[in-house]
């Protein structure tokens, strides 16, 4: 347990910057006590917020950057402005030097993406990073990625995805053997993707420290079916997507069903905390966080639209993470995967199915 | 007008066979009086269903086959067994023959594929037949295709599908002029898949029956943002089984909030007929039935866990698609896409982008 975490802050993200992040950090603190925050903006418009928030201001280290990433900026465009002097930027470069042991950015997705990568690089074995999400279900929380990182994913990707998924359910779940599902259109090992069977056919003979439970289908997500989901980025994001949109509609269905009689809406004033019950469950606040995994570093991605109770719950992730030092337990767990992997397929030469 | 419609019936698909299929054609036949059934199933399970529905019996011409297709077999062992005498390959072969006008089957969906592409051929054209869903949406329905049939797709099959989806939408909906929407993980021009982006291109310059409105993403399903949102099988399932499994997990979500307390439990008792109409938006029944398009005939899929009520949905559905004569229109439009297609990119031969 490491008492004297250092959260690295880009407090210009998200739709609101500072007036959502640094109150939320004031939150953090009555959770953590003892963290120390770096805080990478535009002094102009952080400083009236820290002088309002006095525990917040003593806890942190203010570092202004002339630069701010806008939420909508490409992210070509983002590295030519941004690089070496934007809140996103310094943010993670102090990672990258030993300053912070996690960031946290509600900017710009694409933008944190691609300078997350350019600083921490990924790591040794892993091409490319991927974006992990905690997906509420019907018996916790899931994890699901990739949601969106990167699009298409080869073989061995998807069984890195499998490792990196793993590590994550340890570190957030404390499992110590969480069950990985591959995401398909049909439980049956003939139907999918190549790659998605092929990587099937892999994790079923590698002997690592998570249960692989086989192919999981578009409602196992909701029911919890396994611990850890993965897929490419480009079914996981709409996955993630379209499940955000079905809640929705489902919520404003109920909405617009009570306010039909004067019956209902007296039956919505008596049921009313079973009504707060059901809209915290759906609080998209309670999982915000992404994570980037398979970087030489911890970073985490909050909604760009959240509040105040929603950056802090990424910030308990970030804490989460870092405790857990997620990075060193992932490089671990790919290296033994990538050796398991060659040597099963040196056993089956000549065999069809692992070639 | 048609008003002397033959609905060809597989009688012994879905979970449940005769004991659902025979009292929906009662049903159907109280909404639509003037049309005749073919009827496919075994003589020993059918004729006491027939028996007890003699209205059904009256309007019907019965076929006994050997074979049913489990619901659960391979598609290739479909077609080994029930080649030329199942009881979906006979209700298929009637189409063909010109003896009745559209097929359902509440069966194996792989089997139903397999047969309806080896009897009724893709059109000119098409590669690949599609699977389109209706998707109840805030705004009422869209169409949802590919959600299943085939796994990936190139640029021009994505344009195909946007023209044969808007045909649909034409049929169903009624509309002059449908909006056709690209499944995306982004709205920017610059994101996504590479056939995605092109296929983009595409629409955006062809001038079609149908309005291009550009990306959607995962939540603009639910919202109702286009008539017609196209993607290819694999992220279409996973859209489609995901929203099916969010929509049970509020749900659920809703019921456990609602048992908390005997105080939420009276509220639930007054508002019980907004409950009613929510469960009547939720109802899968409602929106029973895709429909295979690219192929030389109609062929419809019932959901294969329906009730009485949801495969008599998926026989409206079938009487729409037989008498706005789908696949005549969609090999029109078909047609006209593909030589305007050719005449584009012969116009912009050097321009890099519809290369």
């Amino acid at each position: 347990m490491k008492d004297d975490l250092t959260i690295s802050i880009d407090v210009m993200g998200g739709d609101q910057g500072p007036e959502i992040t640094i109150p939320a950090l004031d939150l953090a603190l009555v959770r953590h006590p003892g963290i120390h925050f770096l805080l990478f903006g535009e002094e102009e418009k952080v400083r009236p917020w820290l002088d309002t928030h006095p525990n917040v201001a003593a806890a942190s280290t203010f570092i202004h950057c002339d630069v701010s990433i806008a939420m909508d900026e490409k992210p070509s465009q983002a590295l030519r402005r941004g690089r070496r002097k934007s809140s996103i930027w310094l943010a993670i470069q102090a990672i990258k030097e030993g300053r912070a042991d996690v960031a946290i950015s509600a900017g710009n997705t694409g933008a944190l993406m691609a300078m997350s990568t350019f600083i921490l690089r990924t790591m040794e074995g892993i091409d490319r990073p991927a974006l992990a999400a905690l997906w509420p279900t019907l018996r916790g929380e899931s994890i699901v990625l990739d949601v969106g990182a990167t699009i298409g994913a080869q073989t061995m990707q998807l069984v890195d995805l499998a490792v990196m998924g793993a590590a994550m359910a340890r570190a957030v779940f404390g499992l110590q053997n969480p069950s990985v599902g591959l995401l398909n259109i049909g439980v049956e090992e003939v139907k999918g993707l190549e790659p998605v069977k092929r990587a099937g056919q892999i994790l079923k003979n590698l002997d690592l420290k998570f249960t692989y439970h086989g192919f999981v289908e578009g409602d196992d997500l909701g029911k919890g079916t396994v611990d850890v989901v993965v897929t490419e980025g480009f079914s996981g994001n709409i996955a993630l997507k379209t499940a955000e949109g079905t809640a929705r509609q489902v919520g404003e269905y109920l909405r617009m069903a009570i306010s039909r009689s004067w019956l209902s809406k007296l039956g919505y004033v008596l049921a009313r905390s079973a009504f707060a019950a059901l809209k915290e469950k759906l609080d998209p606040r309670r999982s915000n966080g992404g994570v980037f995994l398979g970087l030489n570093g911890i970073v985490i991605k909050s909604h760009g639209g959240t509040d105040t109770v929603g950056f802090a719950s990424a910030i308990d992730l970030a804490i989460d993470m870092a405790r857990f030092q997620l990075p060193v337990k992932i490089a671990r767990d790919i290296d033994t995967s990538h050796k398991k992997s060659i040597q099963n397929s040196d056993d089956s030469v000549g065999k069809a199915k692992l070639s």
